[in-house]
Formats: C-alpha cells, structure tokens, sequence
C-alpha cells in the first residue's frame, strides 16, 4: 500500500514537473494535472491537499536533482578547470529548464514567498556552497590552489554566477523567455568569468 | 540674459537631485521642487516643461558626475589594484548616494521606460566600458597584466560587479533601502572579488 502511494505521488509530481517548467506555476491549475494524469480532482487532493504543497514537492524534487548531479559531477575530478567548467554546464542547463519556475531570482510568483519555499531554498544553497567548498578544500589541501579562505571563495564563486544570470535575464535581456542565443550569451560570459577566476585562485 | 537660464536651470537640477535622490522620482511632485526653490510653478514648467524631462536632465548630470570621477581616479594611476579599488569605491559610492533612483537595475520607476533614458545609460555604459577598456590596454601594454582581450574583460568586469549589486540589493536584502552594514557586506564581496579577479588577470 505504501508502494502504491509512493508510485502515484510520483506520477503527480512528474506530471507537475512538466507542467510547471513549461508553463509556469502560475499558469498550472490543480485540473489540468488531474486531467494529465486521468485522475480525479478528488483523488490529487487525497495527495496534495493544496497546490503550494505540490509546488513545493516538485521544487524540492528539482534541488535534490541539482545537488546529486553536482556531488555525482564532482567526485573525483582532478582537474579544477574542468569541475568548475561542467558546474557551470549544469547551472546553466538546470536554469534553462526550470526558467518558468524563477527559482533563484526572487521574482513575481506568488509560492515563492511561502516559509517552507525559503527554508528549502536556504537548505539548498547551503548544502551548494557546502559542495565547492568541499572541492576548493581538497584542491588547496593538494598544494593546487593558493592560501584563500575556501568559504568565502566559494561564496563569492556563487554570488558572482547568480548575480550575473540575474542581472543579464532580467535586466539586460528582459524578455519573458530567453532564446537559445541568450543562455549561449550569458553560457560565454560565464565561461570568460571561470577562466579568470580560475587563474586568480591557482597555484603559481 | 543665457547665463541667467543656466543659473536658474543649475538650481533647479540641484534642488530636484536632492529631492529624487532622497524621496525617489514617483514620490517627488514638481510642487515640492518650486517650493523649495520658491518659484512659481509657471517658472519652473517654464524651463523643464514636464517631470520627466527634468528627471531625465538630473541623471544626466549624475552619470557625467560619474564618468568624470572615473576618469580621474584612473588618471596617472600606476597600480591596477589601487585603480580597480577605487573604481569599487566610487560605484560603492554613487550606488549608495543615487539608490533612491534605481538607475542601474530596471526597477519599478516609470521614467526608466523612457527612450531618452535608454539612450542615456546605454552612452553611459559604453563610456564606462571605454575607461576601462584603456586601463587594462594601459597595462597591459606596459606587460603588467597578460595577453588577455581587453574588451571583454572590461565587459565581464563591468558585469558581474553589476550583477552582484542587483543580486544582493533586490534578492538577497530585500530592504527598500539597504542599511549602512549592508551597503558594507556588497563592499566586502566587491573587495574579495577584485582580489581574484586582479590575481586572475596579472602577469607572472
């Protein structure tokens, strides 16, 4: 029985998922999703008692992803470079999937003001800026990298992305959904960013 | 007869400055400003025939204000760090001193949406670009930083300091006006960051 809840609830959130990032939440009614899935409205409900619960469900479900595929991407790597380069491929990759959700930005929709949406995203960012720290550690700790403060490297590292995808998506290019061309703009700024950064950390 | 125009048209850009850069452009009405300067209203629509001309005309004056002060911190400056430093300090500065104007992050006002105003920042941008696109070409003409595109650093420079204002200012504060220690922390972030970025960027 227990299985059998687990499956559903899965379906559910999957079929949110899809939902969500191509429309938006606000978009996304609580019908839709029951229709997606041949369920009643009855029986989602029996699930999740309200949309904000089922938000927060996919978007809980969205940062385990990131945070599994960034420990999986960086384990074992032996070259700095190349981790933060594909740590960069995946903040841009899940950015552009889960644009309609404005996770990182603080913008318009309304679930982002919920407490349990900032715990979780707080969480999140902890447990991210947990990770490269870790990475700078272990670089430093092998001679690599220069005598920094690992915390506040990766801190600034952080910033200094979200800052920059903030600023060129909602204020240098302002359109409702960026085109390939753009994340490919702000993908080659980032990468011109990493290169320096890079060199202004490494060992000499 | 001319000078007299200019008098009275310096007082009004200053008295308005004044005005905007405390209460905000939507919150300063044109009565206040003739007030303050006890001129009739037909005086002072006289010389700026409507708000958001006279709006338009204070940012000008802010963002020459600007430009000048760059160019002569960086004037005869033989260090890059003591010169990237004091640029920090000045838009430290100015993005204190002007915040009330949200010039730099697209927000709410409605004289943002302004063409003029678009043209205006974006000479302002491409300006501040330049300088410092000659300070890194100084350098690095001088073998003191690598073999680096000039252009684009000055672009990302310029960019992610931007970026990390907008971030910390409207996502991660949230204040309506950020406080002295906050205005403090974007300072220190600012400082950690061009300390990379100067290591990132200097020959060896």
């Amino acid at each position: 029985m227990i299985e059998q809840v687990d499956i559903k609830q899965e379906q559910i959130i999957e079929v949110a998922l899809k939902r969500f990032s191509h429309f938006g939440v606000s978009k996304t009614t609580m019908n839709e999703i029951a229709d997606d899935l041949s369920f009643s409205k009855a029986l989602l409900y029996y699930y999740f008692p309200d949309k904000t619960t089922l938000v927060l469900k996919v978007i809980e479900h969205i940062f385990y992803d990131f945070i599994n595929k960034q420990n999986s991407i960086l384990a074992g790597q032996t070259s700095l470079k190349l981790a933060l380069s594909s740590l960069i491929d995946l903040k841009i990759e899940f950015g552009k999937k889960y644009f309609m959700l404005h996770m990182n930005d603080g913008q318009t929709d309304h679930y982002l003001t919920d407490a349990r949406f900032r715990s979780l995203l707080d969480k999140t960012k902890e447990e991210e800026l947990n990770i490269l720290f870790k990475l700078f550690s272990r670089f430093k700790s092998l001679g690599l990298i220069k005598d920094i403060d690992c915390k506040d490297t990766a801190q600034i590292f952080i910033d200094v992305l979200t800052g920059l995808w903030v600023f060129e998506v909602h204020i240098n290019l302002k359109t409702l959904i960026p085109t390939e061309e753009q994340f490919l703009s702000i993908k080659t700024k980032y990468e011109k960013l990493i290169t320096i950064f890079y060199d202004g950390i490494i060992a000499r």
